[in-house]
């Protein structure tokens, strides 16, 4: 493709996706493909020949974007938001056009050092103490895995990765912890049979006292425990785990402490919400994920160590063709995780940072904060709804309850609000399950949801449920 | 950012990004920058308000570009390449812009789908067994990964998750093996002390019977030979491992036999170059990477294996909140990986694919291939030049060596070559070591590279080495 022909496709896309932006509620936010429907319309086998730049992007409208879920739709309450902004997406679109591989200082000191600062900024920006340093993983996944790694080291003295764990590690999570956590860790090969599950309260933050009693009893029986994952915002309900009492546990048994703050951690930048962080600064590392609530779009997670020096010795390895003359002087961040190969992810986090500014990034918290609390609010003042969590920051757990049902047709009858909601193209909602109860949640958190987005789900639901008598 | 900037300002960045590709020449391949040059320009904390977009791009053209290594340059010689292409870098702008995380089938069924047909369509291109089913990894550490972590389930009958790994399962590799499987093996807990490091040939190819007896030593001891991972291109030297010996071996010994083409895979879509994938059909994992000379910008790792349903078991968590009504119907690859989030990368391999069709893609590699083969022509008729290892496709290993030198100051004078060389502006080689001996490494995959930037090298190179008596 000659550079005329690429601005001339490179217009056309630009043109596409600002008009996509514009008009995107044509869209139903949760794609109606069903399975199979998009494979059977492509080919069986590559082109041997080429194929123009109309064919390749005429299908891609047809055939691709109506099997797209759009995760940047203004009704998008889903899971969790991944929100992009127009100013990331242009600087993803300089990162691949470069093409440059960041896998060590010499391969883009660019890189590496605007990541080493814009990790600076982040850690200014949520208040975490000056000695953590930064690295930019993919995913709050691979960072946790870090973690689990690094803790595994520290625990061994570093035989882990020379003898393997053994089989005295043990992991503390809570009931509500993410999934990623028990995977990791048995990549990690602590073996889950070392993964404590320690209960949640009603608030479904995790009980320090039974942490603790738990931690005693693996030392009596001779055990290690090597690491606690506290969470900032759970998956299912936004629960905050008391990382402060956490972290004197942890601090009494020598373990790890990790906090997972993916999704939540963005809403630090708010001062006045920043109370939920008490303790962070014990703590030995933190993840939290810009391409979840901070306009920067995925992939994006940003992942803080008190000791990188941990972090690169569980992980570095020299060979002869990665060694340059700078290694002395710079940070080759290929030691600071699991992959070699790395992209240029800092170029976003700086533009969006700087198109923003952090009052632009707060603004945008409290207004899905606000509106989160203002549905809450309406939930509340029908007594048929029930809230089944506290209400966290941007997250609102609720279920229809009328107070005649049991609970396996109450789940029944959320089952069916919640697939209503779903079908009818304009919102998209997903479930989760608290203390065994099902419930629905609501995510507040694409960039561009306001005030009528969340009237529309209050609207459907009053709809779907019939009026109070 | 409103549609209308976001319009004006892609319209500004896709003009930059032609120019760029147009111009690439103009700047120096290796980054000039020194250490800390860069991050003494960006300030310590972030701004409160936003900066405009002007200040913004024109921070990135002052700060940013000169501290980039421009592996798109067509006298990128370097490591390895990392080709990328205009229609490459337009899907991912796309993919951006889309902003689908697509961990699950819901969460996006184009992405979904078009991952699992365009995988075919790669094994296809590279004539894999139809069994062998492919999911996208982001690069080939992660995808090595994942098979050490099958082979450790599949060598303890899935007790490795519950339980640990143990101590008795042992890896084999040969001195060649790429640095991420070392790593990867003390990630997954087999402990680096059960690493066997197998001796190369002169070729540096994996010694089968080498490995056979290590083997045979550790089954004799009581331990168990869970993985063998086999080469085919080598980093250092393009060598290729004995897959279809190996293979036998593996299969004596119950062995899981991972092949890392990461490097050398696109080759074997051109029929006559096919022949080193001979015994690949045997493998129960292979991984190239579609990111470094197949024109799919990073990152983009094709990872295959012969029974998914193991890597699924491997990996899969089903918590409540992922549950979705389409999981008997469809695949969710979040399962097929480590990561939960996953970016949309299927995308920019169908642009690739379609755009520059098979025959178009072969065309690049048999270029490629021919200009090495043409420089390693040029160096075996000039006397005072030695070839470090057999030519293998695209990577040529030499050095200056007139033949009264020690090989102390053989390597400082070939060092000084290559800084040399690399000052130039011109080109970028880097360096490795093969049986002890300092070797500089000509790699030829970059796009755009021609003819003439490879007589430059040799130009070069009769330039500071003096001319022949």
């Amino acid at each position: 493709m000659d550079p005329n022909t690429f601005r001339r496709e490179g217009h056309r896309y630009i043109d596409w996706l600002a008009d996509y932006f514009e008009h995107i509620e044509k869209h139903p936010v949760r794609s109606a493909a069903r399975p199979g429907e998009i494979l059977s319309l492509l080919p069986a086998g590559p082109p041997d020949d080429p194929e123009s730049p109309d064919s390749i992007f005429g299908d891609f409208e047809r055939i691709i974007v109506p099997g797209i879920t759009h995760w940047q739709h203004p009704g998008w309450f889903a899971y969790f938001p991944a929100n992009n902004s127009p100013v990331s997406v242009l600087a993803e679109l300089l990162t691949a056009g470069l093409g440059a591989q960041c896998m060590v200082w010499q391969t883009s000191p660019a890189a590496a050092e605007l990541e080493e600062r814009v990790m600076q900024w982040l850690g200014k920006m949520l208040g975490l103490p000056a000695e953590f340093e930064g690295v930019i993983q993919d995913t709050a996944s691979t960072a946790s895995l870090c973690a689990l790694l690094t803790a595994r080291e520290r625990a061994t003295n570093f035989k882990g990765n020379l003898e393997g764990p053994g089989e005295k590690l043990v992991v503390y999570v809570s009931e509500e912890t993410h999934s990623s956590i028990e995977k990791g860790m048995k990549i990690a090969g602590y073996g889950r049979n070392n993964l404590r599950i320690i209960p949640a309260g009603d608030d479904f933050a995790m009980l320090p006292e039974a942490l603790e009693a738990a931690m005693e009893k693996d030392l009596a029986a001779g055990l290690i425990p090597a690491c606690v994952v506290a969470t900032l915002g759970t998956t299912s309900s936004m629960a905050m785990d008391p990382v402060e009492e956490i972290a004197s546990i942890c601090k009494r048994f020598g373990a790890w402490l990790h906090v997972d703050a993916a999704f939540a951690g963005t809403a630090a930048i708010v001062p006045e919400y920043r109370d939920f962080m008490r303790g962070v600064e014990q703590a030995d590392s933190f993840v939290f994920n810009p391409h979840k609530w901070m306009l920067t779009n995925f992939d994006c997670s940003a992942y803080f160590v008190r000791d990188a020096a941990l972090l690169r010795r569980t992980f570095e390895i020299q060979p002869e063709y990665l060694k340059t003359d700078a290694d002395s002087q710079v940070k080759n961040y290929r030691d600071w995780g699991i992959q070699l190969g790395r992209r240029f992810r800092a170029l976003k986090l700086w533009f969006v940072v700087r198109y923003y500014g952090v009052e632009g990034i707060r603004e945008m918290v409290r207004q899905h904060v606000a509106l989160a609390r203002e549905f809450a609010g309406w939930l509340s003042q029908d007594s048929r709804f029930e809230l089944m969590a506290p209400v966290n920051l941007s997250l609102v757990c609720f279920r229809y309850n009328p107070g005649n049902l049991q609970e396996e047709e109450l789940a029944k009858f959320n089952r069916g609000i919640l697939e209503k909601l779903n079908n009818s193209g304009k919102v998209f909602l997903t479930h989760t399950s608290l203390k065994g109860k099902y419930a629905i949640r609501l995510s507040v958190g694409q960039r561009t949801t306001g005030r009528k987005h969340v009237e529309l789900v209050w609207k459907l639901l009053q709809e779907y449920c019939g009026h109070p008598a």
